[in-house]
């Protein structure tokens, strides 16, 4: 796709060329578009939006104490996947938006906008999941609202999730953090939650016993705080990893190397992206985390990941190797080196 | 409509007889079905749920601060209306929620759900009347997030807002604190909102000059606890004045008069419920509070409302008579007596 850098009534936007009057499914994948669109488009005309700090929650000061404030919208279709439902994705998503800048969560706002005609069953399975995976996340649900649309107007049931945390004293996790030497940590094998929802997807279905990896992590990132010295946190959802990476070393500008050997992936998602021409680095994932840790700290920190619920898979899959150049090397299996870049267009739309 | 008490799975759930298993549009309007959703569905599921407290935002405390924290959704159809669109409104809603509980507005996240096609010009109107809301009432837009989701999938744009404030020592507002004595003080005109948006609904549209009130409260509010007592306050939304009455009657467990020939409602309000045999007391507003005021302090607070660009029409339209039964006596212009009850139904969907 060819990239056209014009005005857009006083504000430089890059949007694709021949399409740039109108919002795009790229626009929502995560990726280059979104970031775009973030970038040249709302924070422009946002003058009174708080200094953007590019991380996955806001952080607001009062009285000293930090507060983190993060919102996500869930569209996922279908709403009942393998592992998980729109409701465990919705509440695990803001839980784990909250955990990647080191807080931990307080409340939780549910809101729901709901087709016309949609069973109350299936509106009872999502809610009762809502409860299940809070209670699991330790997360209290404060507030909801209800919104119902006619018929056609909304594709069953959409919900937004609102998370609140507080972030103690001494915890300093951001992705402007990472400096060379910084060992980086996967929690767990990655695209699981692509995989499993495209197997599910009309049209595109194929056999796979895969189960989303839908998972809150705000415990696994209590222990993993208590063990080292964490720098960075990343939840790699909308765009996967290579998109989570991109983010990271342009936020602290520097190059890092990722080993392709040492990135876990399951047989089934690995036979699935060879199939159909996807690389697993922009797969989706609701239930892993990447984390830049203090060299010093990396190995006791991945021994605790290990022991955790979530982590059990968690790996070292590179290191930061210079500052000065936000750039990322992967280090192929059969030997060779590429440049990643982000996710630039869509992969696979409604996957969260 | 007639309803039937059924068991939901161990839930009593009043639920329309002939569509019990079915989301109705009814669910979403604010009144009686919204009611029976929450406390007969959600509240029984969500075990995690804070105690609800039934005002419009939650109440947290968290090292003796008190902050309130509240969602809402925005469906709202058309996106453009006379006198605002969805992103005020979004904006609006949400600090006037806030407002309500007596908070100071500190920040708000917005999520787009956007349909894919959509002009970026909408959009770009969207986010700059956002912006120029926020700008007014004085909250920072703290995160956003932005969803795409192919055409047909959703209509147009929804948007929701979800705000966080915190609460001043010595405020106490909630709509469980009216007792006898208590004066009712309406800020405004009546049902300005609701009219609005149906004179320009494919296929209802009449000409009328009318403008909706959207408006953010918070400044007001501000002005009104300095100048008394003031135990609750609620901004008549969907279901209307009508339905806001009965919540606060039913919370504080009191019988309270209104006077009909009190209740200001703009000429073109009135014309437009005759024509449609709509009652103004169940029509939405989006820039009108009522406030319940210790008997003292009514006269003062009244007179500071008539200064604030927000409260030039404001007057007292009733008193709380008695305790110990939730009642609405409507005294009549031609002299009658009648009881309100909460909108039964769904009046006009898609109204916010």
């Amino acid at each position: 796709m060819e990239y056209n850098e014009f005005d857009f009534d006083g504000y430089a936007c890059s949007i694709p060329h021949q399409t740039k009057e109108k919002i795009l499914l790229g626009h929502g994948s995560g990726g280059k578009l979104s970031h775009d669109l973030i970038n040249n488009f709302f924070l422009p005309e946002l003058k009174n939006a708080a200094p953007r700090n590019k991380d996955d929650a806001a952080i607001i000061s009062l009285n000293g104490r930090r507060l983190a404030l993060t919102t996500d919208s869930y569209v996922v279709s279908p709403l009942f996947f393998p592992g998980g439902d729109i409701g465990k994705l919705a509440v695990c998503g803001t839980v784990n938006d909250l955990s990647m800048v080191g807080a931990t969560p307080i409340a939780l706002t549910c809101g729901y906008i709901i087709e016309e005609g949609l069973p109350l069953e299936i509106l009872k399975r999502v809610v009762h999941s809502i409860q299940e995976t809070a209670l699991e996340a330790k997360i209290y649900i404060a507030a909801g609202d209800t919104k119902v649309v006619q018929r056609g107007g909304v594709d069953k049931l959409f919900i937004n999730t609102t998370g609140l945390g507080y972030i103690s004293e001494g915890i300093n996790i951001s992705g402007s953090n990472a400096i060379p030497g910084d060992v980086i940590i996967i929690s767990g094998t990655i695209g699981d939650h692509g995989i499993a929802i495209l197997s599910v997807r009309e049209g595109l279905g194929f056999e796979t016993d895969l189960q989303s990896d839908v998972a809150p992590l705000n415990h696994l990132v209590k222990d993993m705080t208590s063990a080292g010295e964490i720098k960075v946190l990343r939840d790699p959802t909308r765009g996967g990893l290579g998109t989570s990476l991109v983010e990271i070393t342009q936020q602290s500008n520097v190059t890092i190397e990722i080993y392709e050997r040492d990135i876990p992936i399951m047989p089934q998602v690995r036979a699935a992206c060879e199939m159909l021409g996807f690389d697993p680095l922009y797969i989706a994932n609701e239930g892993k985390l990447v984390a830049f840790v203090a060299e010093r700290d990396a190995d006791k920190v991945l021994s605790i990941m290990r022991k955790h619920q979530y982590g059990q898979s968690a790996a070292i899959i590179g290191r930061v190797i210079e500052a000065g150049k936000p750039r990322i090397y992967l280090k192929t299996i059969i030997g060779g080196k590429r440049i990643v870049d982000m996710l630039p267009g869509e992969l696979l739309p409604r996957i969260c």
